[in-house]
């Protein structure tokens, strides 16, 4: 895999992009000169040919490539896409197979749908198993029975289990690229066979040393290798207090098992404790970038990452399942108030008021379930401690209810000269906050409990609560204590 | 460092933290008897210290002793302050240093806060320069000094420069464990001089070529070592087509370099080129989890990592700007509402459909700055394409305005049976979205520009503008349309 050249990389891909956008855009004035001056259609295709394809895309096509096949993906992604099929088209069809696993989903599917079946195989054909396997969902069947034909016996092996792996499992991050040995051999002895190597597989800190049924028994350091003398014996130096993944386990327990123990690779073992492949940092790191985008993406209301340069309607799409979703929890609400309209044509500040009870509540109730997903995430909550987590979140909520709610009430004194509205006010914003620390904590929880993962659809839910349940309480309150 | 022993490691650092807590309940169980039991004080501390330090505390000890410093770390951070504290003191002093480097600010403020000057001086004392500093904002004057003292003139540079490194930069990433040879020897040297190291530094998957005056002239793998003939001269090995950090670059650009390349160490240089320090993968995910963490907690408006068992008043502390600004936000939205009482008056049924045209309209325009900040951080939004992503946002709105407005309007029709305000709610809804659209993709572009982080605060003016906006705009429209 070659490295970008220039050294000073951070300015670097940000300047290939804006080169490359430099000779799409001589590009197409040349075409647009073209078009204007109303050359015939064969004529200005020559012309084109002649102008173009012979400067500015021979300069384009040979900056591409020198590049990084990730620099090639972040290119394709910050494009619009039709600049962006241009530059696919120039890159050499034997690096397709590294740039689509490198791009993102979304540009992976437009780039995916201008290749026909023979360009697809090819480029499938480039990769790892693992790699084909993350390829696989995006790609038509005919394409994978090609690729399947192409394998060899092991390989088809490594590509059906690769697939059979759920997405969110070690499975999915693992490899098959590892370095394996026998524990009664010398260093010397390994160094010779590392030799026969012409390069080591990426991320390979530690060789594996297995027996002669290929269950793990332990691992040596690249750096004991390197810092023993070579008439040392393998088991000896190898260490066998080890970290094993399997295969089935989370993925996000793996990575927290990286970060914790600070981890370049861990080999991955089925049930009977035989090696089966390895994970490795550089897969965690994206895996750990990607989870917390989703996370912020879910808590937005966007089901996937976005290609920015989407059609207007592929993005509306990833957006209504959520606006529809908070549509109807925003015509409950209407409904709770409709109820209460005989009030609020009589004290008709209240309509001015209700919003904010209910708005601060949602704040500070989302603030709860933040702390507690993200507690959850880490397994700090115990059965032992649940109950003082709900008492501090209550205590919190309780406090804010007397200042936050003092403020209003003051805030309401102030406009209206009323004492028993101020009153109602400070204490709905008491009570909402308190029941919106409630469901705030209450929610996670519950989901969690329910084998569901807490940081999607908590938001939603909540505000639903904490705008009904603060309008509720808010103009009930006002009914009972205002209209008599 | 001592890995965990336990092979399969995912139950395990919960399993740990249930151990431990079951020995702290036993510990907490006989404490009680005691003093139920109206044991005089002296007497009961003998009681305990033959029931407990003997036994129950015994075993803690040496269960902590077997721990791994991250899953101490992770069992401290998982307790309640008591506890936490507790455990503590059980630790081993000599691992004071490694295990405050790895908690979470908000727990190492409470370890820190009960340990004296020569504690404190000592576990700094065990720590690497880089570290260090790392812990230097948490220690007092007097423990930075003690410390200072103890470090030889080279040491000293290095804390003096990298707590000169601002937090955000690649300086505040790197450490100076790197091990550098030149380019004229050949490997067997450089594997002589390799194994007068017991053991090179972590993350060593790289040794770094320097010249005569430091400057950085490639690096050679350790891959590459292992792989080659002993008689191989360096410079015809190295790689000089690499990566280099600066020391003043954003980490967060280091992160993504380390995403890009798949890399496990990267060499960081001066404005002179010379080698100073580097950066390895471990602490790049660190990096990045804390910052999507900060993200996610930003986004819910807390203003730091909340220690899950601080006091109530710390958290709400934590917590209190981010209500005030909401609550002054929504007073302000209260006073527009307020401005059109006399219309509310006349039509009640605006107080039950307001909060329906500002709720969607801050939806939409929470997904558009999403997906604007992610660009942002990116790189992907150029001058060339900002028009571009304009107009497809202000046609998703749009679209989203005439789809959900329309929604909307007939749900306000089935209602109340007015025409008029039906086509008033739709094109409140539409206007609202479309003015979210444009608030939701300026406000993040416009802190970009400012150079500030538009992941923090821009929720929150988005919410003050798309409710006082959708406020003003559905009761003026119905003021002038419905009053007629």
């Amino acid at each position: 895999m070659t490295e970008p050249q220039n050294p000073h990389y951070s300015d670097n891909v940000q300047t290939h992009l804006k080169q490359v956008e430099a000779l799409l855009a001589k590009h197409a004035l040349v075409e647009e000169v073209a078009h204007k001056e109303m050359i015939p259609r064969a004529e200005r295709h020559e012309l084109i040919d002649r102008l173009l394809h012979k400067q500015h895309l021979t300069l384009l096509r040979s900056k591409l490539d020198g590049l990084h096949a990730a620099d090639i993906a972040y290119i394709l992604e910050a494009l619009p896409i039709e600049q962006r099929l241009l530059v696919w088209d120039l890159v050499k069809s034997d690096r397709d197979g590294e740039i689509l696993i490198e791009v993102s989903d979304a540009v992976r599917e437009s780039l995916i749908a201008t290749m026909n079946r023979e360009e697809l195989s090819a480029a499938a054909g480039q990769l790892d198993t693992d790699e084909i396997a993350d390829l696989a969902p995006d790609l038509p069947q005919n394409v994978m029975r090609d690729v399947f034909k192409s394998l060899s016996v092991e390989e088809r092996e490594q590509l059906r289990s690769a697939m059979t792996y759920s997405e969110d499992s070690v499975g999915a991050l693992m490899d098959f690229n590892m370095v394996h040995i026998r524990d009664d051999v010398s260093l010397e002895v390994v160094s010779r066979y590392l030799r026969r190597f012409d390069e080591l597989p990426d991320h390979t800190d530690q060789i594996f040393v297995v027996d002669r049924d290929e269950h793990l028994k332990g691992v040596l350091s690249l750096n004991s290798i390197v810092v023993n003398e070579p008439e040392v014996i393998v088991s000896s130096l190898m260490r066998t207090d080890i970290i094993k993944l399997h295969t089935d386990e989370k993925a996000a327990q793996a990575a927290l098992a990286f970060e914790r123990y600070d981890l370049v690779s861990a080999p991955v073992v089925d049930e009977d404790g035989k090696l089966v492949g390895r994970v490795t940092v550089n897969v965690v790191l994206d895996f750990v970038r990607t989870e917390s985008e989703s996370d912020l993406l879910n808590q937005a209301g966007l089901l996937e990452e976005e290609d920015v340069f989407a059609s207007v309607w592929k993005s509306a799409k990833n957006r209504w399942v959520w606006l529809g979703l908070n549509l109807c929890t925003a015509f409950f609400a209407s409904r709770v108030i409709g109820n209460f309209e005989g009030t609020i044509e009589k004290f008709v500040a209240l309509a001015a008021l209700m919003p904010i009870v209910a708005g601060i509540a949602g704040n500070s109730a989302n603030q709860t379930t933040t702390i507690i997903i993200r507690s959850l995430a880490l397994g700090q909550i115990t059965q032992g401690n649940a109950g003082r987590l709900l008492f501090k979140e209550l205590a919190i909520s309780g406090l804010n209810g007397l200042v936050w709610g003092g403020v209003a009430g003051l805030f309401a004194y102030f406009l209206y000269h009323n004492t028993a509205l101020s009153v109602v006010m400070m204490s709905a914003m008491l009570l909402n906050l308190i029941a919106g620390a409630l469901v705030g904590l209450l929610i996670p929880l519950a989901m969690h409990r329910l084998g569901r993962d807490p940081a999607i659809g908590s938001s939603v839910l909540l505000t639903a609560i904490t705008d009904s349940g603060g309008f509720f309480i808010f103009l009930g309150l006002a009914t009972i204590f205002l209209m008599k």
